[in-house]
């Protein structure tokens, strides 16, 4: 059965389920940043995945890129599948803003999250919540 | 009309055409790290893409990470859409060793690429060639 990664589950705040992925926000004011974990046992790459769970995939994707897109302080969109840390096959979507601490670096490794005040996070929470008619 | 980037092409070696995209090889011995670079225009995100485009996107990036990952170095792949330095849409796909240089972090920003000897870059281009079926 699909358990979230204890680390994943520590280090990010419930959105919500949908239909193939479990979306988190990543707790790290800097960025709005946003993991999908498809809830498959023993996935670790994105090529594991079925076309049909491949397609879902992106269509969540899709749907929280255009919706961090839309957020004022976000002017691109960067999408990865690492996993050399957390085996747990994840897909990252991460707005970022040219006035972000890290720009134009990849966001991994660079500095410390900056844990989200909870006003903040719930606000970015419900508008994923929203934008991707999650049912509280 | 589509043109590749001019830093695409200029860090890169050309591997050939598929359906969809260009396939280029990072000019990095390092590690065997491939471009997928769909011959659209104007296409700075995945979600801007085409239901369509994204699948297939999907079934070419899936062939290379397969590739790559029957290297008998490759032990994960890393699979990435940034485009914060380079605007033209291009998705990396990487295979990544536990004793590569830059393990476990990512490979952008760490280090600096070895070029390859070209007998090394040719067997390379030639696998990649072979399993995606593209005509020399």
């Amino acid at each position: 059965m699909f358990q979230l990664h204890s680390k994943l589950a520590a280090d990010t705040l419930s959105v919500g389920k949908l239909q193939l992925c479990e979306l988190r926000l990543l707790n790290d004011s800097r960025f709005p940043w946003a993991i999908l974990v498809p809830m498959r046992t023993r996935i670790t790459e994105l090529h594991q995945l079925s076309a049909e769970e491949q397609t879902l995939l992106l269509d969540e994707s899709n749907a929280v890129a255009r919706c961090l897109a839309g957020l004022p302080t976000v002017e691109k969109i960067n999408i990865a599948a690492l996993g050399n840390i957390v085996p747990q096959f994840h897909w990252h979507v991460i707005g970022r803003s040219t006035a972000d601490p890290c720009w134009p670096s990849p966001v991994w490794g660079c500095g410390e999250a900056v844990a989200y005040e909870a006003k903040q996070a719930e606000q970015l929470i419900n508008l994923l919540r929203k934008d991707l008619q999650i049912a509280n």
